[in-house]
């Protein structure tokens, strides 16, 4: 199946490497040490080693990211709130956007609906995984209006990059287009921008999937042609998709394809006994024989992604799955016990993270 | 020469029956009584009848117009200025908005400055005419973000508008376009529906040249479709091109295209007498004989298109004028002593004119 990776659609298997290639993002040459670039879930980078210096030698950066305020906060989220979380940690000020505007024109929702669930949902969630309020900025797209000089500064600068972008570099990046793509694009370069409008010149990273790529070469290409307001080029990572329960796409719209951060651990515990793909062989002979497939394996990946931070624990676990000693129903068993104690523990952390939320609304 | 007319560039002899004729542009069945009308100044319409009606009935409806802020206030914006109070005394609301953001991106010119040029040159003027604080919106598009509620719908509008827009559409209104060309489109359709949201549905009246028809086109294509908002189908009429003294097109970068309001009399008589297209004939002979042609003669189409208000005094300077009677430089001193009476009364309202501006702005 011939893979479709672009922010309008996410399908098939994606060979991370060819993409690296194909569209010059980079291997890291040093990165933080975290979970999620040990074990290279995020793979590759622009321009990263800029921010690798401001963390080295405590030099102001900032960290840009958006959420669509849509549905269940799931593990599909997981990747950006613990990178934003990090970084956070690292000295960045975060700007954490939440994007009613897109999610408004595209649906049509309410915006009053559209921001309970960016507070209810998402901020809880962020808070609750160790989110601070010091340094961060969340903040919804459609209040950028309410403060004439950084609303008109955001909306300007969309029209603005509107202005140094032709249409066949548009068709280039995008492939197939439409008006309301390009005014989605636009949108989102402003996005990208516009910290550095407020903040001045300075060091931002956008970390994405690679389906958001084309809004960072867009908002690359055009930062190098806005010379007057000397902005800093962009840098982003890239981090892998992480897969759903039955092995396809996490998909918001289908509950048994994902675990969400509000599940009981009763239905958490089903999901993973019915639903997670298992890398395990046919029959218990042949399991002994041949040794399970972590590779394909959801169980194992969601444990290597996130429940079991613990390096040698987690190898350990690879080599006994791979040599057969490990079965699959065991294995299963080993993630249902770490999920169960990671959902009570961050549970209980978001009833205490709702006394929180005002501390990051300004309005 | 063949035309072009579009928003972006005019140029070309203008064949204004083909242009109704190929884009659907209706003649009136019924009209307000005003110089403009009457002499056929304002060619054509759509749905305008909607507006009549409501002027009879005496219902609430808008007119709705902007204005670029660039440069001198001449003789080629009295078209707009004058429907502007024609429909203000006929009980429109007007929404008169000053297109900076626009401006901004097109040009990168400061937006204080061409706050500067909106009020000082254009507003002034426009109160000057006689226009009326009382039911007149005076905004700028980028204050439109200084009100949440405001704003909120107003971008969101030209995001909404995206989405109900073909790319292949809006090559067939637009011809070549670009990412900028799309977002300025998208911004129009929103300041053209944006009354009905702050209003209600509501008739809404565009006068405009057939440059911005493809504006009109586009704004009406989406009311049709953008079915939960109800609005109301929006109505505009269409006037002609006011030539520029030497008879091509009046530009704000030749002076000696122009007559502006704020030319000093001697300036303005001067610019008559050297630069105005005369349609007199080579002799004095031949003039006696064949007759002077006012459709070509620049002095004419002055006083037909505002400084001779009078029907019956216009009849017969043409009269004597196409029988040779009178000559191209009595025609031309005739035009100079209007002007001078036009420019002295009107230099006099500006000054007085000064003192209103504060009733018109709200920040």
């Amino acid at each position: 199946m011939e893979s479709v990776v672009n922010p309008w659609e996410v399908k098939g298997d994606i060979n991370y490497e060819k993409l690296m290639q194909d569209f010059g993002i980079q291997p890291f040459s040093e990165k933080p040490d975290h979970l999620l670039f040990r074990r290279n879930i995020i793979y590759g980078q622009r321009d990263f080693q800029r921010i690798m210096e401001c963390i080295k030698n405590k030099q102001p950066f900032v960290l840009l990211t958006g959420l669509m305020p849509s549905g269940k906060f799931h593990f599909g989220h997981m990747f950006v709130a613990q990178q934003i979380i990090l970084y956070q940690a690292l000295g960045a000020k975060i700007y954490l956007c939440v994007a009613d505007v897109e999610a408004y024109n595209t649906r049509l929702a309410d915006l009053e609906e559209l921001r309970k669930i960016a507070i209810e949902e998402y901020l809880t969630n962020y808070i609750a995984l160790g989110l601070k309020p010091k340094n961060c900025d969340f903040y919804f797209q459609s209040e950028r209006s309410r403060d004439a000089n950084k609303s008109n500064k955001y909306y300007n600068l969309a029209g603005i990059a509107a202005r140094h972008v032709t249409q066949n570099e548009i068709n280039a990046i995008y492939g197939e287009i439409n008006p309301a793509k390009i005014s989605s694009a636009l949108l989102q370069v402003s996005d990208i921008l516009h910290p550095q409008l407020i903040e001045g010149p300075i060091p931002t990273i956008v970390p994405v999937g690679f389906d958001q790529d084309p809004h960072i070469r867009l908002a690359r290409d055009i930062v190098q042609r806005m010379s007057q307001f000397n902005f800093i080029q962009v840098s982003s990572t890239y981090h892998k998709f992480l897969p759903g329960l039955k092995g396809g796409k996490m998909s918001s719209s289908d509950p048994t394809s994902y675990i969400a951060m509000t599940d009981s651990v009763e239905i958490a515990a089903e999901k993973i006994k019915k639903h997670a793909f298992s890398g395990g062989r046919n029959s218990l002979e042949e399991h002994r024989k041949l040794g399970g497939v972590p590779e394909i394996d959801i169980s194992f990946q969601y444990l290597r992604c996130f429940l079991e931070p613990n390096d040698k624990k987690l190898a350990k676990i690879e080599e006994q799955y791979k040599s057969g000693k490990l079965l699959s129903g065991e294995l299963k068993q080993t993630t249902i016990d770490l999920l169960i104690k990671f959902l009570e523990h961050h549970q209980e952390q978001r009833e205490k993270a709702v006394n929180k939320i005002d501390k990051f609304l300004k309005n």
